[in-house]
């Protein structure tokens, strides 16, 4: 080689080390809704589902069918998308998503933005269309394919495959609501409409909002801006009515479950009977303290019969509903915490308790489903650790439990018809995501789709995870921590700490970079530290390590997050006159808090959408945690912001969405008018038409905004 | 004196030198609403009233009087606030006012917080008591003192004093306002309830704001956030309806003036004739641009004559009522600026012109009333230049004007039943302000009272007056400019631009330190210089100055800023490289488009209240500049700072009163959220509960919060 090339190879080399190096993302690259975000956000490149035995997967414009998955992973085209749009409509025939039978019917249930449709495979004919209605939500197939219900504006529609409609309510109030979801979308509630298993009767919400008070948004983007009220029951106020009703599609006729006094409990986890004759409910006291397992005969309403009752001095919350046995009509599945962690137990239906099927000091997150002979339930489990989740399965009648996936990360999982292939969709801290199948007998897998890492070949910010001893003293919180790439320990640098704290959250995993997002990344680009630790009272540890927290929130959570800063303190190369923290929603009530107990910590805090005071958050929520403010009162001055607003050191911004109407407005503008009377000076920043997250363009605006208030106030270096 | 003695004298002697030179004012003591700001407002010690010849004055428990004030100023008690209140029921005891008769009469008349009472003086007994009903505002005494008439809520009434009522209006719709202000206090109007000067008959208005679009202001304190609606027309929007009743007190009866179409006409300057038979009224289209001077027979409510009319290509803007001359039914005096400056005009009943009494490049700023005679009118001029205001009075057959005042500064007066003495109360650059009495025939003049200079013995930051060329190359404009104590002309200081600019104001004249307030002193203290200047639009200074700016708010005013800005930089020890603005409502509006404009000559601007596009406006005012939206495309396209946000450098903190009912905060939300789209930073600000401005003790809060910000971003020397 001679010195000439020599030289341009030593200068490509060294260019590309340099780019390698220097790369920094900007928030477009590392933010969703960025220009470049899809470049950077690791994504599998092919999907499945299961059709009965055999794995589907849609292109761009076909769909493909893997026919023995176990076998070959040979694709052949089944469907091209030009062949499902000939039978349509020109305006109905933009297809937005397909959905195969799990069970391997061969009808593909479709949807474009105009309606619902079937279609058959084996034979390539449309056997349906149901066109949306003007104006029409919340659309439900029903399981044979007879009717579709949807909702316009507060009522309750049914229509069949010819367009003719049939009207469950006709009611004018606005403040009474049909078939959509109730209780504010807590106990696991997400609609408003269930079809019995044969689809001849249709179970739906109905709510009265009259009685519960006003919140009023104001859209001022309107010529002279507008009010929409919303309608937001205040903890400890007069909230919602809630009855549930069956309609008979023989007889158009509803029938009113007789869910009785006192009416502002909680009819949660509705589900139906194999038969179609009984629902079964988790009912719930306002005080949230006691559930009944309900059942109800559908062609009466009467009360069948209580199953059983669960209690709890601080609270119960039912979040599953009954799962009956595949194939079977006498026995379900049962989760509850009530031995302390979550865990699965078999019932029959005369309320007797046959078996737990699993325990320990770990929990199931989540359920995936039976075998085709129903005699193994498939479920995802917080195993070997908190922070991993590895999908597990239970024979029903030995309780030997077997555990699928070994590689360490968040597993998630569909079970094929049979029961003999899993697809298993994980993610770990140095794997972006990927699919594999499994076989559940053998235990074989086969790698079936790998995300790429998008930062590949770039110098990018490490990120480790580790535990701290919470401030009981024993247990393990679990932390990321983010350094800045080229990080050298003999330096000191400055910290952002990003917070949430609140119940049901988990934000350390073994996920892609431990969850590690890119504001992260940005920050530690920006020579910062990131910490992010989950305090007690958050999930998947357990009903002591998240109710001990119970009417005083904020209290222990802030003492462990002072562990962190404990923990980070420690760090030789942690500048401690430097630390920021910042945090949304529950967390932007723990930024606050945080500023506010421990005054002089952190230099500058960033707050968004946060509670301020409890008893502005609303009642299914709130009570749960705080009970009411009348029931609890040194619990909620403990807890409130507002009443601490003089112990304000920091530089404080505080941001909310205009137009929130989860966390609303009135907490931050409340906290203002008690800094100023305080004579402290907090900043503000809203976002005029948004909600509880800035979503769209505008969040890189807001993760540039965050920065900027760090970069303005944390001392430089 | 031996040696220990001179140390000692020379350290005390040192010590106040030091004490005089490093006292800095706190915003307690420079801020109304401050817990010290009493102590450092000039105010003149004691005040005066007229009672007919005799000068009256109120002490901390008694009344006091002045005989013959030309001859003495010797006072003697002439009633005690016991005296007083002793023939009063306890609860109604606690007297918060005292107006003489200024005719002499010996009706005392005063107020509680429970009603208005009258007092013979001369018999020292209770004429009457007018009690106030639960809720009532507004009241206004009858001159015969045979009635009150008050507002409860949206109607009107009048009470004798017996307390026997009668309801001059009985409206069930809240949108129907009678016996209040209309017109958005625009025109002068400053109430809703005109007496005759009999007392027989009761002139009122009557407006239907139903057709008016509701703004919504939302009460954060409430348990719940509550809406307020405020009706508010904004521009080129439907307005209101305006009506004016002729109560009869003694058939009890309404007569309605037929007062036409179109009627979203401004019905304005309310006057009676003397003989109580008539109604003059300015009357004005929606547009603006022509007013009718009308009279109404007040039996019949027919318009009787159209006197003359005045019309203007851009706006006509009536605000003096008809003047009759003392002791005269057939001839009054009429204020207008139709030959470019407001000055006085004589007229008959009959519409007849008969003298214009004042003329010349100035203006009359104010009328103070008759000498005893009518021969002699009194009146306010901006003599010899627009930032004085000096007490002139015309004799109406000769037209010959004395000026009766000649020490600069700012003079207002009131002048004895007779016409004899005057009252000369007035401040100056170097005066904080005092009363003379002025014998108008001679001149000679009496010191009644002086201000202390609060600030005496501090070391202060001066105030220097001076004017600089308007972009016209013609008109002065005047400013002032706070320099810090100690000024030490070689150094580099940072400016602070104050700045308002919008019409009927005048930031910049002769009275104490040049109108210069606490936050110019408190940032001068902080090392700044503050520079304050009237552009081109602002008040007193002729018709074409201000409407120069019509149909393109913001244009002009900003290029004569901008020579302000020229002339800063023009000066050796003016740092141009740290110079911020601040303003509030109009001045906000200013603040940013000044940034907008002329970006990257203010590192800092800090808007309040800001006007951010002219259609946000309300009806009177703003079509009076802009025209309607649909009328002046164009000029709201030029004028609005929405469709300029991606031009902001600077940084920028936008303020705003949450519940402002006069610029409502839709402005300042709607910049945010253009800033936001352009990919901008501004910073923002909400006072909870207040409106247009924050008073009380917030309104330090303001001023530290509105300090921080050129603190934290105007770069440290």
């Amino acid at each position: 080689m001679h010195k000439q090339s020599f030289f341009i190879l030593f200068f490509i080399f060294s260019f590309m080390l340099s780019a390698q190096h220097e790369k920094q993302f900007s928030l477009e690259e590392l933010i969703p809704g960025g220009k470049q975000y899809a470049n950077f956000n690791p994504r599998i490149p092919v999907q499945f589902q299961w059709y009965g035995n055999r794995l589907a997967t849609i292109g761009n414009d076909s769909v493909w069918l893997i026919d023995n998955p176990g076998r070959s992973q040979r694709k052949k085209i089944i469907l091209t998308f030009k062949e499902l749009e000939e039978g349509l409509e020109q305006s109905e025939n933009k297809i937005h998503g397909l959905t195969f039978s799990p069970e391997g019917s061969s009808v593909l249930r479709f949807h474009t933005s105009r309606g619902s449709g079937l279609f058959d495979l084996e034979n390539k004919e449309h056997r349906a269309f149901f066109s949306y209605p003007e104006k029409s939500k919340n659309h439900m197939l029903s399981p044979d394919h007879s009717y579709m219900a949807y909702t316009i504006e507060n009522n309750l529609f049914i229509a069949d495959k010819n367009g003719k409609e049939w009207a469950v309510s006709n009611e004018c109030n606005r403040g009474i609501i049909y078939g959509q979801s109730v209780h504010r979308k807590e106990f696991g509630i997400t609609g408003g409409i269930f079809w019995s298993p044969c689809g001849k009767k249709m179970a739906f919400y109905r709510m009265d909002e009259t009685m519960v008070s006003d919140y009023p948004l104001v859209d001022a983007s309107a010529r002279v801006a507008e009010v929409k009220n919303s309608k937001y029951p205040m903890a400890g106020m007069t909230s919602h009515r809630v009855t549930i009703g069956i309609f008979d599609t023989e007889t158009k006729e509803t029938t009113w479950l007789k869910t009785g006094e006192p009416d502002d409990h909680y009819l949660t986890n509705i589900a139906w009977s194999p038969d179609g004759k009984a629902l079964y409910l988790a009912e719930l006291n306002r005080g949230q303290n006691r559930m009944k397992l309900n059942r109800y005969v559908t062609a009466t309403g009467d009360l069948d019969k209580t199953l059983f009752e669960e209690s709890h001095l601080k609270y119960v919350e039912p979040e599953n509903p009954v799962l009956f046995v595949k194939k079977e009509d006498e026995r379900f599945i049962w989760q509850s915490k009530r031995n302390g962690y979550n865990h699965l137990y078999l019932y029959d239906t005369s309320g007797k308790q046959l078996k737990q099927l699993t325990d320990g000091t770990w929990e199931v997150t989540g359920v995936i489903g039976f075998d085709e002979k129903g005699e193994n339930l498939y479920f995802i489990a917080t195993l070997p650790s908190p922070i991993d989740r590895h999908i597990c399965s239970v024979t029903l009648r030995s309780g030997k439990i077997t555990q699928h996936t070994t590689l360490p990360g968040m597993h998630s999982a569909a079970l094929s018809a049979s029961g003999r292939y899993l697809t298993d969709r994980y993610s770990s801290h140095d794997n972006p995501g990927r699919i594999d199948l499994i076989e559940t007998r053998t235990g074989k897998t086969t790698l079936l789709s790998q995300a790429k890492n998008p930062f590949r070949g770039f110098s990018m910010p490490t990120v480790e995870m580790g535990t701290v001893k919470a401030a009981d003293g024993t247990s393990d919180l679990y932390y990321r921590l983010v350094k800045p790439a080229g990080f050298d320990a003999s330096k000191k640098y400055p910290v952002a700490v990003y917070v949430y704290g609140g119940p049901h959250s988990q934000m350390v995993s073994n996920r892609w970079r431990y969850g590690s997002g890119g504001w992260e990344t940005h920050m530690a680009q920006n020579g910062y530290i990131v910490f992010v630790m989950d305090n007690r009272g958050t999930a998947y540890r357990g009903l002591e390590f998240e109710n001990v927290t119970h009417r005083q929130l904020g209290v222990v959570e802030a003492e462990d997050q002072m562990k962190g800063v404990a923990f980070l303190q420690s760090l030789p190369y942690v500048d401690s006159e430097r630390m920021g923290i910042h945090g949304w929603s529950y967390g932007g009530f723990m930024t606050i808090n945080m500023l506010l107990r421990y005054p002089g910590v952190f230099k500058v805090g960033v707050a968004g959408g946060p509670v301020t005071d409890w008893k502005y958050y609303e009642v299914m929520y709130g009570e749960r945690y705080m009970d009411t403010p009348a029931e609890n009162p040194e619990g909620y001055e403990e807890s409130s912001l507002l009443n601490k607003a003089d112990r304000l050191q920091s530089r404080l911004l505080i941001i909310h969405g205009d137009e929130d109407p989860t966390v609303v407005m009135q907490n931050s503008i409340q906290f203002m008018k008690a800094s100023i009377k305080a004579e402290r000076h907090p900043d503000f920043f809203i976002y005029p038409g948004h909600g509880h997250n800035m979503l769209g363009r505008d969040r890189v605006h807001l993760h540039h905004h965050i920065t900027r208030y760090f970069e303005d106030f944390i001392p430089q270096d």
